[in-house]
């Protein structure tokens, strides 16, 4: 099991960054709430989206970026690059933005392979045909041996925006059904997997995966879509509290309609993981206007990528800010921000 | 004075990354020519620009990408959160673009102070105000302690390319003026000063500086801007190199007619650094049709930040892809591409 490192076990008691900092969850929250937001504000940040909204010379464009600093660099179902890719290209299909190009930033650690090194940039290569995006731009630096660790990618992405509607926490309205778009937790069990050299009842691979084509669907077909967000550090339950406390609104979810392959149930349990908080990399929430739920779920399960897709509930107006999990034997419980992570390093 | 560690002494034997690699010098060519380009190839990319030219919507934009490595964080001028503003600001600008939006990707090493983190995202956004550019998306990543080294930034940016003319290597002619913005390598030498705890026989402040202001300038004037360079990793002399290597074209530079402070010049002498080689922050070089060189050198000493700009030679058909230096003291000499670099992680 991989130790389970909170440097901040009393939140605001350290003066330091820790790893928890790191997670998606609540100390994250708080790092960029106390140090990024105050001296970055502008309408663009303040939207707390998966990438900011830009009007450009007539054309609304989407703008985004995401660090990459998984390891191992090479898992079942992919490598960092893969990771690189899709995480940018499915941030701008979050914003509801076509993914354009891309740049990457390398941050390599001397001593690293340049047979490994190839290796993930031939699998960004295929990530970037296959989700129909060009690699336009670059740069690389080196650091001292111990002061990296392999190899570090900074991906930033430019969408265009074609459809008229606004995607958007702020756009969630009470009533609006809430899909979620496949089984969770393949990512996060997959990497644990072989970072701690485990093995389950089956082969798991990660899910990472290029979103666009769904999204494209439903915008295409005009379904209402209210907001979106793919499934990554701190997994659905992270995401959805993030939506619900922007949009000072309530969610309650239905455990059972979750899906979860037998496999990464089993692992989690073995672990002690609750699989709502494993990362993903390859699943996105839709929220959508109430009449459109049954349409977006037909197109969905057009898709390879959402073809498990399910109606996981719904968004109500109290109590604003929390997600409410209707559990599988019954009752009713908060689905907390964790403080931390689950699993460091896992994107 | 820095270990001059060079990891691959005889360029192609090793089969890993060294420090050389990261240098902006030969060593770096041949890694991106050699795993990057084949793999990542496309129009935008091969033209070997500082950013990406993209056509989106009816508008003409720049993409760019920059990783921040720096040690130390902070130091004499500036700090790393300056230079990812300014480098990519200033990577926008080299293509011709108005810098407008950027994001911010931090990856930080566990145990980092929050004041030091903080005092840092400060210097950014004091940097994005004086460029007038806005940090719209960002993200946040942590490694553990050792896999990391304090704070690394990657910025990426857009801007918007509003003249008609296209700026880029390809663009530079036989007879063309090659003009140098101001006096050379004290960003470099900062950083050395406070790095090895080396006193000089003055202040010596980093040049960080955004360089939009006088690049607009020139454009608006309708002044003939065939090429741009900053001249960061490599100083001059690689600037200088690279435009060379792409346009198949020769340059003569002056050495007397390049700008270097006494006191940089007395730390270069004494540490054995050529300041051709030095990095810069807040430096460039315009190649302008020889007929508009006097009246660019007009404009652009009308702003502080390239007063002190010369025009410091010319372009010639041959040797194509050679710099010749022509030396204080008469006679000329290659000005060649250094294999790795003269101070590793400079930025």
């Amino acid at each position: 099991m991989p130790e389970f490192r909170v440097s901040c076990p009393v939140p605001g008691t350290s003066d330091r960054i820790g790893i928890a900092h790191g997670g998606g969850g609540r100390m994250m929250q708080r790092l960029i709430d106390g140090v990024f937001r105050p001296h970055f504000t502008n309408p663009a940040l303040d939207a707390a989206h998966d990438g900011a909204a830009l009007a450009v010379g007539g054309a609304r464009l989407a703008f985004t970026t995401d660090s990459y600093v998984v390891q191992p660099l090479f898992f079942p179902g992919g490598t960092i690059g893969d990771l690189a890719v899709n995480g940018t290209v499915n941030d701008l299909a979050m914003c509801g933005a076509r993914p354009l190009s891309l740049s990457a930033a390398f941050i390599l650690e001397e001593g690293l392979r340049l047979a490994d090194l190839e290796a993930v940039v031939v699998t960004m290569r295929d990530a970037a045909r296959l989700a129909d995006v060009a690699i336009v731009t670059g740069d690389t630096k080196v650091v001292e041996r111990g002061k990296g660790d392999g190899i570090f990618i900074t991906t930033a992405g430019i969408g265009v925006i074609e459809h008229a509607g606004e995607i958007a926490p702020a756009r969630v309205r009470p009533g609006d059904a809430v899909i979620v778009s496949g089984d969770l937790g393949a990512h996060g069990v997959a990497i644990l997997s072989v970072r701690e050299g485990l093995e389950f009842e089956g082969p798991v691979a990660s899910d990472t995966a290029p979103l666009w084509r769904p999204i494209e669907a439903l915008l295409d077909a005009g379904v209402d879509v209210h907001c979106l967000r793919d499934l990554t550090r701190g997994g659905l339950a992270s995401a959805l509290n993030e939506i619900a406390a922007t949009a000072r609104l309530s969610m309650t979810i239905d455990e059972e309609t979750i899906p979860v392959a037998p496999v990464v149930q089993g692992a989690c349990e073995l672990l002690g993981l609750d699989p709502l908080y494993v990362a993903n990399e390859g699943r996105f929430v839709a929220i959508v206007a109430a009449g459109d739920a049954t349409r977006a779920l037909d197109l969905l399960r057009n898709h390879d990528v959402s073809q498990r897709a399910v109606l996981a509930g719904r968004v109500a107006e109290a109590p604003p800010g929390l997600v409410l999990l209707r559990s599988r034997i019954g009752g009713s419980r908060v689905l907390d921000l964790l403080s931390g992570e689950q699993l460091p390093r896992i994107c």
